[in-house]
């Protein structure tokens, strides 16, 4: 077993702190993808023209194809999907406040980065996960292939206007901050979850070295996408 | 033959306004779909609660699901998606701008009697079109039967408030209003779509006595409707 794929055993589901852990995690992903929807579905408003307000849309909408299965999960695990949500209510929804768009573009880099980072972020996590688990996060998270549009448009808006690099550059930085700021105030709040990434008695754990590696590994993979859009990070 | 499945063959498409006419109602479809997207994901805003807000978004996101079918179509039949939704976003937007609900259950109510109105509208029309367009259009209009939640939630509203039925009548009646005002407009306006209403050398058409039976049928289906919510229309 190495340090990215450790994964918890199904019988993990026998600690209830595991499967409160769980729990957590898949109303945090769930509430992620209702306030991805909507915060979409509100950006799109910011499109230029018809075609490009229907390709945002339709990734929106697409933010709901997996919900019903993570409702589904979540009360299998004895729980209500609602209010195993809840808790993750303030901080999606401040880290959308802090983040709204001002024009179409800053809308376009927050769909992709913000999305990429979240996909990232809990795919790391679902890695010390029971296979059961994993297998439902690695599909919810499923990319929509639907970002190529992004790329495009952002690398044309800044071939038509240098000033839109550098603004964009900024704002994606200021993302990554956001994201950062409400993800350690999760971790500060949920004690099942940060529990969960320390490992238990039959279940391997990050370190703070590992957490460390984990971060640097996002922040990498952040990098790449800002550099894809044509962006310095 | 009868009234009511009058269809035109598929040799209709030999007459160019034929065609035009059919692209016509497909861009208004679409951009139907995409209009009602926008504003239930709006409205769902309004949600006392989480369950509530994920019902309606999820309304919102299946209006997608059959837009990329209807783009399709039209770009086989030789026009642009978007240059074809064009011409109906006025009204589309100015339906929903003079009907935005002030709470969620108008928001409900409009969500339900809003898109049976579009649906029944759509299916008199595909009624005297080529049998593909008319699936077409009838698997575009399929009820998601999410619906049923908007009776529940509207019937247990009125029963808890007995004013808030009353308020809703109304609330409907201006619902029916706004949509004809509408509707006129883009009789008005698009000369194809008048034009296949009213028939061709080889195609049946309607006549004034046959529109008017249509509106019967319509507002018949409106209080039908208002009568499943609870309320009188």
């Amino acid at each position: 077993m190495t340090e990215s794929q450790p994964g918890a055993s199904k019988g993990a589901f026998a600690d209830p702190e595991y499967a409160e852990a769980v729990v957590d995690l898949l109303g945090a992903i769930a509430y992620g993808e209702l306030a991805a929807f909507e915060r979409l579905a509100d950006d799109a408003k910011l499109a230029p023209g018809l075609a490009d307000k229907i390709a945002l849309s339709s990734m929106a909408a697409s933010e709901f194809s997996h919900l019903a299965q993570l409702e589904d999960r979540i009360s299998e695990l004895g729980a209500d999907p609602y209010e195993a949500m809840e808790p993750f209510r303030q901080a999606l929804d401040d880290f959308h406040a802090h983040t709204a768009p001002s024009d179409w573009y800053e809308g376009l880099v927050k769909a992709y980065v913000g999305d990429g980072l979240a996909r990232d972020f809990y795919r790391e996590i679902a890695a010390y996960l029971d296979p059961e688990t994993r297998a439902l996060i690695t599909e919810a998270l499923e990319d929509s292939q639907r970002s190529a549009f992004i790329v495009e448009k952002v690398r044309a808006g800044i071939a038509a206007d240098h000033r839109l690099g550098g603004r964009l550059a900024l704002w994606g930085r200021r993302l990554m901050g956001e994201a950062l700021i409400q993800a350690q105030r999760i971790a500060a709040e949920r004690d099942a979850m940060t529990a969960l990434l320390a490992g238990g008695v039959d279940r391997p754990g990050l370190d703070l070295a590992a957490i460390g590696r984990m971060f640097t590994r996002l922040t990498e993979r952040h990098s790449e996408r800002m550099d894809e859009l044509g962006l310095e990070a």
